[in-house]
């Protein structure tokens, strides 16, 4: 019969006659193949009767062979794992020649797996992020469905560019040598597939509150677009983005939302991705012991898991943090790169990781920002100059979630569109919603590699998305 | 307590004090409230105290006003509810101005609702669609993950073009009126954001069978791109596909995989989705008594959808369908379009509906089809003029998966895409998985609009999806 390596390694009793298929990890002692299919970050043990086994097939096994091993599942003499296979037979699928293979059995610089990246999930630390991110991503459709909410998909291609998050991708049919012009010189975009100007959507946020207000419940799950030129270990220019939205929910109910949803998917992994996180924490620690002890993380990976399930996560306004902040030994020390010296200040990340980290040490969501460095659709407090905008703050990343109350009324929404020059014949669907039973509604937007960055302690964005998008890079 | 009105609805006992918010479907004799608030495709009746409310309330319940109402939930005097509420009070949220208002309480076309897109799920048949697909989308992420596939992303900009599926979009960053030319006059690529010409992905098939080559079973669930100007109501210029793909897996696995994947994703909306099926049942019911006998669906939806889950699925080689096509009748007495007179023809939805729904009366699946009518990277039979591809073919529709084991000998890779003039140096990697640990693999692409129009009996693809994109389109 047929098996996984999870399924042989979960069996709790000996079986005759296992038939499994896998890549050989590494091959020693022309004797002990270690077996992985991609099931779990464990390896079988295959031990092969080399006395009665053709020299030509030894050689054969190598480092990225695929091959099907027959034998029987039996109590492993050695250590480190409790069952193994004696091989029967052994049967080479497709070979790897050891001088050509880039991925040998050896520690490989995550640049050097970049370049490689159709192969470096054949590594541990890859594989396990996959695996762990695989996980983060059910347990994201898991817990929305159990609570009501409804799935939907947002346009990718939009000709809407108004929530100005960011330098938009141009998409476009034309030919670029032989642009259909305007009388006024101008690109004539009527030529064009749509008939008009269109890019990548930057959020799917404005679409989604229009099914909010019909359905109740939705959240989007969709890759999302900036053409930004930066090219540092915490953007793509391709990434995913949740994004749940819910009508008659307010700013409190939102943050209520953003900490049950966060607790409960990272309490997914930690339930179903043990060994794969338990890898991924080693593999952290190791990393930090090159470091010096100032640069070292405050908290193992999954302490620092667990610090976020089992804190509630503190809720502090704008206004207070600023306080604690203008009179923080950091700021008053000039330790800070950006000084706070006023109320208005936009938030760095070294102010966000000093409230989690030092101040509160737990999770914060800070409320009520300044207007003015916020988007034009934050429903305005009553002060008239701060919007019910949050952001749940994380220890090591900083932001993790921003979101907030969104403006239902149409005469302020107006103003503030006219304010901003946005002009409201690009939105008229989106003023509809104020027009027609309008009501108080909220939501968020997470960036997904953010947050399986966070769950599995990968210091770059490149090495938890199969193959990023990043400026002069978009190989594979 | 706060209710939704799918909760209350479902409670076995009345209640005193409950609260729920939602909007004003109807509002007859000044009394009955009809309120729904997307949770499901029922009302809930509220019967309103008109003589103890104000005039000026009373004349603000109007269809699409958003309410807050809190009462009693009784048992209902009335015919076709059993619970209401006796409202004690009732609060305007939002008002919906019934002269404006485009979402009135009668029989709208789908194409007023296009137009209304952002409305339209207000609507009981949108919002029922809505709801069924998302529960699709949660029963094909529940079925992988239960089955031990990982989730992946692969990239939605691309440069890599290889798969031929059709015209692409270009994605760029560059400055339409200033176009950066290399000395030749072409535009240079190299100036653009990722130094290299992209476009949109058509498949993430081949960076799929790269994972799945390391984890063994992968699916990927993202959208994909077509710049074909066709105006059809089975075409979209952005669509979501799924795209299974497994290592260690042939041709007759991957008929399983299909057929178990469609019947269990099939039979949870059925499951679970019992009253939003029930009424599309009716709707299209409805809706096809207007059309010539001749026109209407053989089946009504839900025993469609139940043909599926309780047949076998036929598997039928191309080869024995070409010979079934050619003599059956309609081929005979030429009332096929395009008549079948040798084998190689590459066949139209008239065939497969043909062999699905009158000649074998189940799903069939076609296998073996003639090399030069399918992609490079199809496994050539030992025949050498077939390769090992398959379709499933449902009833109504048509083709509904096509899939195949792909070709994993490096040398027979290689003469093909010679002989197709596609370059080497582009497809490295996927030529890497050929060299490093090859293995018999397969994998399948599913539409995920056109399972929707299946399990919905929508009849355009444009009424599945919520902002479609389409030539002359990117509204919303």
């Amino acid at each position: 019969m047929s098996f996984t390596v999870a399924q042989l390694l979960s069996q709790e009793t000996t079986i005759q006659d296992v038939e499994v298929k896998g890549w050989v990890r590494t091959f020693r002692a022309n004797r002990f193949i270690a077996l992985n299919d991609g099931s779990t970050i464990n390896n079988i043990q295959c031990v092969v009767d080399f006395e009665n086994t053709e020299e030509s097939i030894l050689k054969r096994i190598t480092t990225g062979a695929a091959v099907q091993i027959k034998g029987q599942l039996v109590e492993s003499q050695g250590k480190g794992q409790s069952l193994e296979i004696q091989v029967s037979s052994i049967e080479i699928l497709g070979d790897s020649d050891p001088d050509e293979y880039p991925i040998q059995p050896k520690k490989h610089t995550f640049e050097f797996l970049r370049e490689n990246a159709h192969l470096r999930t054949r590594t541990n630390t890859f594989s396990a992020v996959m695996r762990v991110k695989s996980t983060l991503s059910f347990a994201i459709h898991n817990y929305f469905t159990k609570n009501g909410f409804y799935n939907m998909h947002t346009p990718i291609i939009t000709a809407s560019d108004a929530e100005g998050a960011g330098e938009t991708f141009r998409v476009t049919a034309l030919d670029p040598k032989n642009l259909p012009l305007t009388e006024d010189g101008e690109v004539d975009y009527k030529e064009d597939f749509f008939g008009k100007e269109t890019n990548l959507t930057v959020s799917g946020q404005l679409e989604a509150e229009t099914y909010a207000m019909a359905l109740g419940k939705v959240y989007t799950f969709g890759p999302t677009f900036r053409a930004e030129n930066s090219n540092t270990s915490r953007h793509l220019a391709e990434f995913w983005m949740i994004e749940p939205e819910v009508a008659f929910m307010d700013l409190a109910g939102n943050m209520d939302l953003a900490e049950d949803f966060l607790k409960s998917v990272i309490r997914y992994v930690l339930e179903h991705n043990k060994e794969d996180l338990e890898f991924l924490d080693k593999r952290l620690a190791d990393e930090e012991k090159r470091l010096p002890q100032a640069e070292r993380s405050p908290m193992a990976l999954i302490d620092k898991l667990k610090f976020v399930v089992d804190n509630n996560f503190k809720r502090v306004s704008y206004t207070e943090a600023i306080d604690i902040l203008r009179n923080s030994k950091p700021n008053k020390k000039k330790k800070f790169k950006y000084l706070i010296e006023e109320w208005g200040a936009d938030l760095q990340s070294e102010h966000e990781r000093f409230l989690v980290e030092k101040h509160f040490k737990c999770p914060v969501i800070l409320f009520d920002y300044p207007a003015n460095i916020k988007a034009f659709y934050m429903r305005l407090n009553e002060d008239g100059k701060t919007v019910r905008a949050m952001d749940v703050l994380f220890p090591g990343i900083g932001e993790m979630v921003g979101g907030s109350q969104r403006e239902e009324r149409l005469d302020v929404l107006k103003e503030k569109m006219a304010a901003l020059d946005i002009p409201e014949e690009e939105l008229w669907w989106y003023l509809d919603l104020r027009k027609y039973g309008t009501a108080v509604h909220s939501g968020f937007g997470l960036g997904f590699e953010r947050l399986v960055m966070f769950a599995t302690g990968m210091g770059n964005i490149k090495d938890v998305i199969p193959y990023p998008r990043t400026p002069q890079n978009a190989e594979f």
